[in-house]
């Protein structure tokens, strides 16, 4: 390198310029925040070009971005996105889940699209200042969260289909009300099999805007059929329902069950809350009696393929006990009814909800957000 | 409907707007034009609203946009496109090839993606004008032209994954230079199993954004290995090369040949090209006879899936006459090498370029194109 030169530069937190918005918005009452349709008075925002690199952080007022028609997110979808929500703790502090789970995969899916990279350490602190800025719009109600979506687009403007060396990433919020949880009614699925969203070799893992817009239509069809989701296929094997990972709780001869959820093959999103699910009914009874289950309850986790034919056999055995879906959004939510070939099957709903193990990971895993116990640091205090 | 209120707006050309930049750039000249890096001074711009609906088309000079980071095209990839080129035709006037098949090939992305629908035909009016103001911008010269990118994205600004009710449309122009042409190197292809591009069910054959982005690190894998694009592979069988469609000639005992193309199985895009080539090729000798190409050659055009055991199998029988490639872009190159599995296909390379079918295809196409020979309209004048 030339002297004079330098290296692009690096996200960098310690950069961060906080700039406040003249008047605050209005904070919408908990329970009439719709999903993700107001966002709130900031966001993060950065800038990437091949000479300078990084620019420095800001926090910002929520606001229009100017971009070339020519860039390369609106022609070749070189956008990746996360999803995560902040919790207000016992201490009225905010709180994230498993942050860095979320910021390792947003780097996953920004490499596998060949957009410039960034310490995700640097994002989640920049994340956290957010977080206190805006605190007032995190819910101070079991239930309630305010949703952050980091994204990162490619900017490079040229027709040629090559790596984005330009790029923006933003962070922004968006209260959300409390989704239908404990009690509430049971999700309807209709199995999609004709239009498939992930497939081996494909994206389905990565969390990449181009895997979303071709399920809406899709999913616009299921509604219209009366169901609340599409639950993939893909041949004959159970993927994903809607953008929710999916288990199935087994009844074992021994009254020990099994809790299955398709292997990540490939075609299928990497869930925090997934992951979380796993290894919280790996630790019971051994490690922690989960809230409602017999201590001498047994689960088996077990990453394999799930067929809709085995759904069947399973369901005429009478050894189905729970289908429930899982996700940052819903957590964890009961599946009552699967749409397929014509007809339905109509699942296990234990009192119109969740069955004894759907419920206790759902009361486990809010527990844990919420900050109201304790477990392997999943519960990140933004203090 | 209440009285007082409209249906929301059709796209109208009637309703044009044009809007001229005060200072012309300078053209750079043809073959200085770097593909697709350079955009003309004006572009066709709309928007679309669920109340107003289609706003008055506009041609004003090429500039930024203003968009929200929630912009449904940015989370989820609700954004399609096409790829055109415009000609000048020996009268001096613009031209485009067969231009209504990619409007209407838009219509059906942008349906795809449950987009807001607009009347292709009005859109062309409009491209049309378009033309005729940078008719300076197009290279009067062959083997150059005018590149042409329409655009749809979604604009909706939600954290929902629903369909996008707001959209902005538009049309881009690049002067872009010759492509290798005939007597030019033949491509080299790397044939790609692991990233796989399209699957049945899947998105492959609309021309939508997120097709895109995923392909750029295969191909990035592909240059390091020295070849110049992907082979995109669908377990066995060969399915597209880099962007373009991929045909086989293939000599029969009775020295007729097969032209043989993967079929439109949902993992092809339909390419305007290739569906030309298909057609031409079935029109040689009955109604016309191509270029260099003997009356007594009959050509038999067969869409089927295609094999790299049959490539292997072709090429040591010595019945592989030719394997081409083709595509807006490229129109008809010939293809040289595939890396397979460690190896390299060495392919038939009749004087280091096309071979006679291919070079009968590229040149009547071409011929078609910049308005020397007529055929059935699908050369449209712009005047």
């Amino acid at each position: 390198m030339a002297s004079g030169q330098r290296d692009p530069a690096e996200f960098d937190a310690s950069r961060l310029i906080v700039t406040l918005v003249k008047e605050l918005q209005p904070v919408p009452p908990a329970d009439e925040a719709n999903f993700g349709q107001n966002m709130t008075d900031h966001m993060v925002f950065a800038s990437y070009d091949p000479v300078e690199g990084w620019s420095a952080p800001e926090i910002k007022p929520y606001g229009p971005l100017t971009l070339y028609p020519a860039s390369s997110c609106f022609q070749y979808a070189t956008s990746a996105f996360e999803g995560m929500k902040a919790y207000i703790g016992p201490d009225g502090d905010p709180r994230l889940f498993r942050p860095a789970k979320n910021m390792t995969r947003f780097l996953r899916s920004a490499s596998r699209l060949s957009l410039p990279l960034f310490d995700p350490d640097e994002l989640l602190k920049v994340m956290k200042t957010l977080l206190k800025v805006e605190r007032r719009w995190i819910p101070d109600q079991r239930g309630h969260s305010l949703y952050m979506r980091p994204m990162i687009v490619g900017t490079r403007h040229t027709i040629g289909i090559v790596a984005s060396d330009r790029a923006l990433l933003w962070v922004m919020c968006a209260p959300i009300g409390q989704y239908p949880s404990i009690g509430a009614r049971p999700l309807s699925l209709l199995a999609v099999g004709d239009a498939v969203r992930a497939w081996p070799g494909g994206t389905g893992e990565y969390k990449i805007s181009g895997n979303y817009g071709p399920t809406i239509g899709p999913m616009q069809v299921a509604h219209r059929q009366g169901y609340d989701q599409c639950l993939w296929l893909l041949g004959d094997k159970v993927t994903e329902a809607g953008v929710m990972n999916i288990f199935v709780v087994l009844k074992r001869d021994d009254d020990s069950v099994d809790l299955l959820t398709p292997a990540l093959d490939g075609t299928i999103l990497p869930g925090i809350t997934r992951e979380s699910v796993l290894e919280l009914a790996a630790a019971h009874p051994s490690r922690t009696t989960l809230p409602g289950l017999s201590a001498s309850l047994h689960i088996y986790p077990d990453e394999r393929d799930i067929t809709m034919g085995e759904l069947q056999t399973w369901l005429a055995e009478e050894c189905l006990l729970e289908v429930f879906v899982v996700g940052t959004a819903v957590v964890v939510q009961p599946v009552g009814r699967i749409g397929y070939k014509g007809g339905d099957l109509t699942l296990p709903a234990p009192e119109g909800g969740l069955g004894p193990v759907g419920k206790a990971l759902h009361q486990r895993i809010t527990d844990i957000q919420y900050g109201v116990f304790e477990w392997d640091g999943w519960s990140v205090r933004c203090s």
